[in-house]
Parts: structure tokens; C-alpha cells; sequence
């Protein structure tokens, strides 16, 4: 056989294309596919690298490279004396697929490579209940109700920007290595004394770890404090991402769902139904989502199990900056630094996107929390951390939550008479607060929250509804219907065109026959 | 008793501090203090707002907000004909710390104000472990031989803070609210289109999620893919940060560790020790930390048994860019897209503080990874993405490679000479691959690594042990002592001097008594 013949013969040999450059690369592309496919045989062997440098008009040296990358990679053996072959041990792998793989079917080598197996494979018992979050807790539109969209007057103004841009061109705000986990010092810093002054938390930066907001400090949390089966309190109804993340990581029955009242979570019903949990989960400044404060009974009441009973608490403080009457509550913390780890988040009165939050840990939890942080993503982004550490230390952000607190007012009063205006009594009731970046409203219980939400969100309106935060679990705290509304920062026309809707779709929900037989 | 003297006489009313403004929420705070310091009893009743307003010379509304606020907090209760009074409900806590805990101290209302409780609390056992994890993780200073340290000419240029301010200028940048977990959609195009070209990874932007770097992929991956008691195989020696996922999310025996070889995993050991294993954890282009690729015999294998088990493969593709000789080898996702979730990072080309990486799964399970990252930390800061997402677009990542990877293999070159003639043969050997960011120096078995870094620490000189990432399993994976050793950025005479100072450390433990008789 010439040579030139044989070379020819590989079918694999597709003209190289020149104008892209990286000969050797095409031809070892080429040449793994040919044996990938089976078109070239284990222990077949190959022209020599002149000849097939002739044959395909490349220089030598671009052969050389090929052969000797199929050879480290193993698809190719050079043989002393015998030129270079197609590898022997692929023909191994093809014939047995594992000794103690005996039912394995035999699927040839070149099956994999272009073919995706039949979608007979079940996916993994977690996968199933993760997909099942994806859907229940995508984001909505940032159109109005939205919570926490940074529009017009609830935006960061340019200085969040120049601050940026100056910081990173300064040496701290490089671009740089792997650092602290627990975050960058000066930011613990400004963040510690934020807290004393505006939340009353005692703390101090050694007890800090930046998160990447409020979700990041729960599933931290979690980790850190429950075992697989230890329970838990969570509220009833609560915030879909504490509920969620239990779900996933454990046995239902883990999770002790504790109804809540004008007062907030009703300690005496954890105590009844699940004393030895580990964990309290609460959102004791403005309860996540029907807004009220947790009194100063239940908060003591909450501290005395937790250390009765050796458990933790775990405050989820997301939005308590935005309060339009009175001061902030203080943070439960305040009260006992030992227990509470204490969850802040700059998503809310900054901007989602920024992805950056604070966990106050008791401090021999602190080296704990680091350990479960490092494993989860190591550490946050620093050059923020930098931006952010300047933008509170310079006092632009205080300025920056009395002008957004502001603003929140202002659109919350002009929805809240917007709705009183325009939706039926009959059929919505407002249960606005004083605090926060939503509200609620209350529908009659002919009408489904979720098909409400559904319609609107056809119509280019963002609602979530709250029948979803319920347990479900029986008479002492039925699931009830109604929607959560945000009220930041849109435009007022945009608000008024939305709250028309709205009340259009409600009524006409509750005229469905399909829906009033229910 | 007269009023004024009432009021003098509450003995939490210390002078108010008119400079520090804010007068009734100083007046607040001392009044919380005195009850639940058990100064005023429940039931006890206040002085009017008038007297004490006048008592204190303030305005009477900043009486009437401080007792408005403890009313709403559960301090005080307004009682109609009596004036205002110490909430009576605190009695009630403070008497029965809950009906079913009996065995629960009566620690006084007032105890846990301001002392902690003695640390008699035993900590929850996942926070043991995660402490642990902290001190074996913990980064070390970015001096030689800390693996990626953007320095010099390894760092990104200028381009990527003028992109980054030229970005965040336009609307696009600015700041946001939540949206796509899976990441922006600019980002992931240009993202499958460079791990095509330079991976041969098959997929489409659809396939991809936006994580925090490669720790995030491997910590979503084992939420998705894995029970609490499903087994998994990993390599061993192995990445720590794997290792200590699987360690501290569930029993020992879910890991199944494999012994590699010159060509890797050596699935043989995998089919024998856990055939049902649920998933394998693999760095395939450059085995971390001994550095070799993984054959493709081994490739073809290991794939032949995932399909045959429903099994899936991470394939952590964590520094394949930096290759001296030849090509980067193509990712094992090239070879079976359904069957391998890829993650790739751009901690290490560009730099470990940007936080940016990604995960490339089969499309069945994209939308369970989703639900794992919203509940994780739910999406990435949005900024940086844009910003990444013109670099890649514009060209500027292939020439940052480029230029790193030039810059690496000089300062590689510098280092093996350096090692190659400072370091006693006797007592070291070098491994150093063709491709990475760091090489490994074995040293004799009479060397105790931990030992030797922890003195190059205390030098002034980071390095990682190699011991710590073997299982200690067995005859077959006998543990070895080594360094590893990063060779990127530094300037030289700082190379120069730490391999001077290292080799001396090196001599010295050698010889010292104690060491030679373990």
C-alpha cells in the first residue's frame, strides 16, 4: 500500500482549513473524532508523520504536535519500532465496561460521542425537589409590585457609582487574590457600628461575615446549627426561602411550623409542638409577610426557650431601615448576643443586584460560619466590599436610606389611596403596616391568590400571592389568600395603570362562575 | 406622691443628651433598659406624658413617642382611666418560662440584658465541623507560593477597570433587581462560545449557570445530584474543598476515595469499591494536586460506567487554560454532554476576588441547579457580569490568556531552575506537569509537610501541604509529603529569596532530631 494511498484512506482527513490557523489543532480534532467515531480501529496504525505532512501539505512539525497531543490525551501509542497506532486500551475499555458492572450494557465506544442517551434516566430525588424551587421562587418582572426594584427616587444616586469607579482604581480595590473569608475588615467595621446605632445589635466586627445578602445567611445557618433531623420553628406564614431550604436539605417533619398572631410568632405553640427544635427562624421587626412587629412578651418568651433550651434564634431583619412611623424596633439581638444570629442585608435598601448582606454571629459561632461560608463560595467579591466599606464610612449611606425612606413613603401613601380608591371593598382588604417595602392585601376567600397572580402577570403586572407562605397545616393557622404588593420607585402613572388592572382582574376572578363554585 | 417627684424618682431617667439629638429615642431607650432590667415592674404605672415632659424639659410629643413606641413593642400598655403602665404580660414570661419545658431554669427577664450566659452551651455538631474546615481552608497570605495572585504581569490590565467604569456608566450596569439565577444572558453566550472553541465543551448558553467560582459549582453539585447517603467517588489525593462538602453534609462512608495514577482516577478501583456511587468527582485535565491528565482510556471508562449506573460526573476544570506544551486537552464534557456537569472558573485566569465562574449541566437539570443557587445566595451580582460579558465579547480574555500564559510559564521556568538548583535532591523532587499554576515538590518521607509549611509560614512564605489531601486510606494510596507550590506573578527576587529561605527550613527539619526519629 503507497503511502500516500493510505493517508488518503483515513476518512477522517476533511481538508484543514487553513484561513483558520491552528493546523495541528484541526487535524488532532479530526483524528480524535475518526477514533471516537470508530472509524479507526484500537492497534490501527497510522502513516508516518512525513508522509502524512506530504499528504495534507503541512509542515512536519504541525503533524509532530498532533500525534504527540492524541498520544498524552491516550488516544494514539507511539511503538518503538512500529510507527504510531491507534491505542490498544481504548479496545479494553470498549469490551469491558467494569468488573463489577456486570449489567452493564455494552455501549460501544463511539455511541457517546454525538448520540444523548434515550431520557430514560430518572433524575436524582434532589434534583426533583430543586427544579421544583426554581419554578415556585422565580423572579418576577421589575414592573410594579416588584419588591425592591432601585427605580427613580429608590435608586442609588451617581455617588454609588464615582465612589466605584475611584475605589478600583485605587490599590484596595484591585483586582486581587483570595482573601478573608469572613470579609473585608473595613467593611465589618462601618457594618458593626450601622447595626449599634440604627438596630441596636451589639456586636463587633470580629462577629460579622459578609454574605451575599439574607438567602445566603439562612442556608449558612442551617448548616451551621441543624443536623439532617434536627427541627426547627419557622413561621406560619413565612418568607418561601427559609421554608424552601429545609424542604431541600431534610425530613418535613424537621420543620415545625409556628403560626403567628397581631403579635408575631406564638412562642407557646412551638413550645407545645416541638420544645427540643434547635432553631428558631424569625423576622421579629416586621414578620415576613403580613408586616407586624414581634412584642417585647413573645420576644422575651422566645429568648428563654432558646436558652432553656441550648437552641439558637435566628433573626431575619431584612427591611426594618424602612419604618414611616416611630423608630426602627430594635433588633432582638440587642437582647441576647449569645443566641440570636442576626441577618442584614443591603439588597433591600441598596439594590438587589449588589449581592451583599451580614450575618452577626455569638462569637464561638463565628469560626463555624466562616468554615460553612468557605465551602459554599469561599468568600464575597472584594472589590464591592471596598466600594461599599467607603460608601458607608462616608455617610452616603444614611443620606442614602432618609432619601429612600422618603421616597418609599410617598409611593406607599399614593398606592395605599390608589387602592383604597379603586379596588372593592367586598372583595381586598388592605393590611398596610408601618414598616417595610410591601403590603398586604387581603382577598375574599372565593378568589385564588395564585390565579390572580397568574392573570396579572399576564397583563404585565408583578404580584406575589401569599397563599403559598402558609404551612396548610389546619385550623390554627388556615391559609388565606391575598397578594404582596411592593411599592418602591415606580412611576406614578405606571402604579395607577397597574392598580386599574388589578382591580379589574379581581372582579372579574370573582365573577368566574369556575371560581365562585370553588 | 407628686408627680414631679414620680418621675425623678424613676431611676432609669439620666440626664438626656440634647447635643446627641433624637430625644425621644433616647428617653425610649433608657425606659426599655429600666424594665427589663426589672427597675420598673410590670403593672407598675408611668407618670403622665405631661409630667414627665415637663420633669425632663422636653417637648410632650417626645414623650408621647417614646411611650407610643414601647407600646408597640410590648413594653408598655396604655390602659384606659389608668394611664400608661409596665406591660403586665412580662410578668407573665418571666413566671412561666413555658408550659412544656418544665425543666427550664428561671432565669430572671433581666439576666441575659447584659450578661452572657457561661459558655455551658455545647455547640451543634455541623458547627464543629465547619470550624475545622475553617482552619484547614483558611487562605494564606497572597506572598510566594500562594496559588493565583493577580501580581504584575499576571494581573488583568488597565482594560478591565475602564470596561468595568465604562459598563456601569450605561444602563446595563447600573445598579439593579433580582433577575435570572441562572445568570445574565449576554455572559452565558459568551461563555458556551469560548468553552466551545477553547474546551471542545458541547452546549448552549440554556446549559449554563453563572456561580461564584469552581467552590460553588462543586457545593451545588452535591446538593443536586446527592442524598444525604449517597456514596460518591472522589480522587485521592483530592481538592480539600470537595473532600470537606461531602465530610460535613453526611456520613463518612458516603465517600468512596479512588486512587489516581499516571493516567488519573483509576476507575477499576471505583467499579470495585462503590459501583452504585451516585456520582464522581473528577478534575480530568489536570489532576488536582499532582498535575497529570487523565487518559482516555480512564475518560472512556469512567463515562461507560455513569451511563451504565445513571451516575453523573463533575468534571472540575479549574486551571486548563494554562498549558506550556501542546494543547489544553478537551474537556470531558466534549465526550458526553448528558452525562457530565462541567465547571469551569474565572478565579484563576483572571482573578480569585472577582467571584465569577460557571457550571455547564445536562439540560434536564439546569432547572434543578437554578433552584439550588436561589436558595444558595440566589444569583450573582449583576454588574460584574457585564462586565465580564464585554471583556469576553471584545476580545480582551484571549489576550489576557495570552499574556498570562506567557507570563506563567516564564515565572514556572524561573521557579523549577531556582528549586532545581537550591533545593538537596536527597530531600526533594519535583513534579512539575506541563500545565497549571502550581507544581508539587515531594519530599522525603522523613519530611512531615505540615511541618514545613507551617515553618515557612512563620518565614514569611505560603505553601500548601500535600498530605492533608490524600484520604490515608491504604496500601494502595499510601499518603505522601509534599508541597505545593504556586509560580505565578511574583517578581523574582521574592521567588529567589523564599526558595533560599525554603530549602534552609527544608535542611533544617531534616536534621532535627525529632524529626528524623518519626
Amino acid at each position: 500500500m503507497g503511502r500516500t494511498v493510505k493517508a488518503v484512506e483515513l476518512p477522517v482527513l476533511a481538508p484543514l482549513d487553513r484561513g483558520a490557523g491552528q493546523l495541528g489543532r484541526q487535524l488532532a480534532l479530526q483524528l480524535r473524532a475518526a477514533i471516537r467515531k470508530g472509524a479507526m480501529r484500537p492497534g490501527e496504525a497510522l502513516p508516518s508523520t512525513r508522509v502524512l505532512a506530504t499528504a495534507l501539505g503541512v509542515a512536519r512539525g504541525t503533524v509532530v504536535e498532533a500525534f504527540e497531543q492524541l498520544v498524552a490525551e491516550g488516544f494514539l501509542e507511539a511503538r518503538s519500532g512500529a510507527g504510531t497506532v491507534v491505542s490498544s486500551a481504548l479496545a479494553d475499555t470498549a469490551k469491558r465496561p467494569g468488573r463489577s458492572a456486570p449489567a452493564a450494557p455494552t455501549t460501544k465506544t463511539s455511541r457517546a460521542a454525538s448520540t444523548p442517551l434515550p431520557p430514560l434516566r430518572p433524575l436524582p430525588a434532589p434534583a426533583l425537589r430543586y427544579a421544583a424551587i426554581t419554578q415556585a421562587m422565580q423572579p418576577v418582572p421589575n414592573v410594579p409590585f416588584a419588591v425592591s426594584v432601585p427605580l427613580g427616587a429608590t435608586a442609588p444616586d451617581d455617588t454609588w457609582r464615582k465612589i466605584g469607579n475611584r475605589v478600583r482604581a485605587s490599590r484596595s480595590g484591585a483586582p486581587s487574590g483570595y482573601s478573608d473569608p469572613q470579609g473585608l475588615r473595613a467593611l465589618r467595621v462601618a457594618i458593626a457600628e450601622y447595626a449599634r446605632r440604627a438596630r441596636s445589635v451589639r456586636c463587633d466586627a470580629d462577629q460579622i461575615i459578609i454574605t451575599a445578602g439574607t438567602q445566603q445567611g439562612l442556608h449558612l445557618a442551617c448548616q451551621v446549627l441543624l443536623e439532617t433531623q434536627d427541627q426547627a420553628w419557622v413561621e406560619d406564614p413565612a418568607y418561601l426561602g427559609i421554608t424552601s431550604i429545609l424542604a431541600a436539605n431534610g425530613p418535613p417533619e424537621r420543620v415545625a411550623r409556628i403560626p403567628v398572631d397581631d403579635e408575631g410568632m406564638r412562642v407557646e405553640e412551638g413550645l407545645r409542638k416541638a420544645p427540643d427544635a434547635r432553631v428558631a427562624f424569625v423576622t421579629p421587626s416586621h414578620q415576613y409577610p403580613l408586616g407586624m412587629p414581634m412584642s417585647m412578651a413573645r420576644r422575651e418568651a422566645l429568648l428563654q426557650w432558646a436558652r432553656a433550651r441550648n437552641a439558637w434564634i435566628v433573626e431575619d431583619d431584612y427591611d426594618s431601615e424602612m419604618r414611616y412611623a416611630g423608630h426602627p424596633f430594635p433588633a432582638l439581638q440587642g437582647l441576647d448576643s449569645q443566641r440570636v444570629i442576626y441577618l442584614g442585608t443591603f439588597s433591600k435598601i441598596l439594590f438587589p443586584s449588589l449581592r451583599l448582606g451580614y450575618l452577626i454571629a455569638p462569637p464561638d459561632l463565628v469560626p463555624a460560619f466562616c468554615g460553612a461560608r468557605i465551602l459554599m463560595d469561599r468568600l464575597a467579591p472584594t472589590a464591592e466590599q471596598h466600594v461599599l466599606a467607603a460608601f458607608i464610612a462616608e455617610g452616603h449611606l444614611d443620606r442614602h436610606i432618609r432619601r429612600v425612606r422618603s421616597a418609599y413613603a410617598e409611593s406607599r401613601s399614593f398606592l395605599i389611596a390608589l387602592l383604597e380608591k379603586h379596588l372593592p371593598a367586598r372583595l381586598a382588604t388592605l393590611q398596610a403596616g408601618d414598616q417595610g417595602m410591601h403590603l398586604v392585601l387581603w382577598l375574599a376567600d372565593r378568589l385564588r391568590d395564585v390565579d390572580v397572580v397568574r392573570a396579572a402577570g399576564a397583563q404585565g403586572i408583578s404580584a406575589r400571592a401569599l397563599s403559598p407562605t402558609y404551612a396548610g397545616g389546619g385550623a390554627d393557622a388556615p391559609v388565606r389568600q391575598g397578594l404582596i404588593l411592593g411599592f418602591g420607585g415606580y412611576p406614578e402613572a405606571d402604579v395607577t395603570a397597574a392598580v386599574l388592572r388589578l382591580a379589574a382582574i379581581i372582579e372579574q376572578q370573582a365573577g368566574r362562575p369556575d371560581q365562585a363554585c370553588r
